[in-house]
């Protein structure tokens, strides 16, 4: 399904260099995968039910009869041996086989369940280890890069027919879930294969005041805030955007919270660089809101890596101890909530270059209306 | 977010008959639930972090400051005792302080990463223990059973609106995507707060004869099969149903697929009842198929439990070994696939009574049109 104007994806030279790097430090000289988003990103395979081998000999793809043909297209460019068995016990049996030709094999426990983790270990040992994959994924190439763009194009177009319905709730009257629908709707109108996470819509005193509110069935109305956090999926990969409003017309409270985010909001963009900590980028943003005396406010951490999932490593957090590199594409989101006023979120996504970063989402940033000038003559 | 004309969900009893199980067979005392579904279910809190612990004494409930009052606002009916902490591994030192009163604790190692259980292990020793609240699950109860109802109902009035559409793509094209995209548009304008599932649109020789194909780019034509598997989400709970066409006129061997599987589902559906096993309802099916020598293209059980997950217990499998009771939400969905002809899925959501079932899905399942049909007189 992937778009006629994105170059395709290289998984031979991924399998090579993941290859390469065997045996880890830690021995293993082969490495198991479970997780179907890393069976995705090294092989290309898209089914739900799936294992892993990669050791210097071969690469060993293991799938049920659901997935049979699928397992065999997808996989016929980085070279894997599909393995396919109806029952999920003699799948399992095949992966230990696989598996076993290895002196010590690695596998990541932070995706696998406890139960399958002792499912496995009578068999192999496996050494509990980061997943590589994951490691790798975290700096994208030029094919991963343009179905991200082509993710935030989908998503800006349909914010684009979208906004003015919303600045008009107040004449027709639309409900988050309505903005959220339509947004929705509109991105795959746009090329978009699906949303790339539940679209957020948070309006007024309470609900924009909450940085996790979905999208309910409250009416948008005058003198609400409302955030509008919007991605697409296109080919796997996934867009992430925020914008922030204020129906026709901002408080003086309202205006505080919006001008101390774009300003945040800059200071984080300016943090971003190949070599910055992640941290940094977080502590930039709130630099500018603790100036002023409004930390209380900032709830979260201000941005995190984006890719075939929607949160991936780095994450700019005070506790982070990542470094951001050339080719991690990651958002900057400073946000600030006030019970009773509302909120306000401004995110991008920014691909890190080597002096800065290069801006993927360009729906405009408008500046807020005021209180009041509507009624003006 | 629940919708005005169902009843509210009495978590406060769910809790109580959860504490009147303690302690258990194995002797825990305590239950500690990490699954985000498990934890809506028993209190109704709908945010992605959280544990719970539930003892005689009582039940706390910890998430971080992003869901503070929403989690407050969620268990105020089961009477929770709320615990916010900020950072991780705070939030992780309150759930084993709460835990540590108990003198065993019990943990569901199928939902509890290998890592997570390492993290947890050396101060509670939890004892590996199937999820209860699992099991609870599978028997409904009337307010989620309208909820599933109201499901359905936004998604077969989707689908009433589709219909015509996807009939008609002899003159006006569409693709696979294009009718995913407006079933589950039209699903959210007719009430429900979210598709169920990827929506599955699998047409022509080649998709439609994977019984896990998506939804790509490919326009449906003339003399194409087509299944279409739609479900809707309402308050958290889901709704499942499939049916198939021929666009313009079906083969023979279209027909034998279609007029198989009708038999074979009503067959599955005559086998539902209390006291039936899940295993017998795949082997009624599974028996129509035989007898006409056409195993071959019978690739998956022929239905699963639908609640707060799209597939739960039971499943209708061989090997399956649970039995069915009153209450019980489950599919009937034999499906016959073949390469080069395409394939056949008929599903239909019930509720298990004790006389039979009660079918919660009711579009029409439309005879087949005659090959060349249109070209006569």
């Amino acid at each position: 399904m992937s778009p006629a104007t994105v170059p395709a994806i290289d998984h031979a030279s991924r399998v090579a260099s993941l290859t390469e790097r065997l045996p880890l430090g830690n021995g293993c000289d082969a490495i198991v995968l479970l997780d179907p988003i890393d069976v995705r990103w090294l092989t290309g395979f898209t089914g739900s039910t799936s294992w892993v081998v990669i050791s210097h000999d071969e690469l060993v793809l293991g799938t049920d009869g659901r997935y049979a043909d699928r397992a065999r297209q997808e996989t016929a460019g980085c070279g894997a041996r599909v393995v396919v068995e109806q029952r999920r016990g003699r799948l399992d049996e095949r992966l230990i086989e696989a598996a076993s030709r290895a002196s010590r094999v690695a596998l990541d426990p932070t995706t696998t369940s406890h139960a399958r983790w002792g499912e496995l270990a009578g068999a192999l040992s496996p050494e509990p280890t980061p997943s590589l994959v994951a490691l790798q994924r975290q700096v994208k190439d030029d094919a991963e890069i343009a179905r991200i763009e082509a993710a935030a194009r989908a998503a800006e177009a349909a914010l684009a027919d979208v906004e003015p319905l919303l600045l008009a709730t107040v004449d027709e009257p639309m409900t988050e879930h309505d903005v959220r629908t339509e947004l929705e709707y509109r991105m795959r109108l746009h090329g978009a294969d699906d949303r790339a996470y539940d679209t957020i819509v948070a309006s007024g005193p309470e609900h924009a005041a909450r940085p996790h509110h979905g999208a309910g069935r409250r009416t948008i109305v005058a003198g609400d805030a409302v955030i509008v956090d919007v991605g697409a999926l296109v080919d796997g990969y996934r867009s992430d955007m925020t914008r922030s409003w204020v129906i026709a017309g901002a408080t003086d409270a309202q205006r505080e919270l919006h001008d101390l985010v774009v300003e945040a909001q800059r200071a984080g963009l300016d943090a971003v660089r190949d070599g910055a900590t992640a941290a940094s980028v977080d502590a930039a943003c709130r630099e500018v809101v603790e100036r002023e005396g409004r930390i209380g406010w900032y709830l979260h951490g201000a941005g995190h890596g984006v890719g075939l999932e929607i949160h991936e490593p780095p994450f700019h957090a005070p506790a982070s101890e990542e470094v951001l590199a050339s080719g991690m594409v990651v958002t900057v989101e400073p946000g600030l909530y006030r019970d009773g006023v509302g909120g306000v979120r401004i995110e991008d996504l920014v691909v890190v270059t080597e002096s800065g970063h290069r801006v993927l989402t360009h729906s405009p940033k408008r500046p807020l209306p005021s209180a009041g000038a509507a009624e003006q003559p």
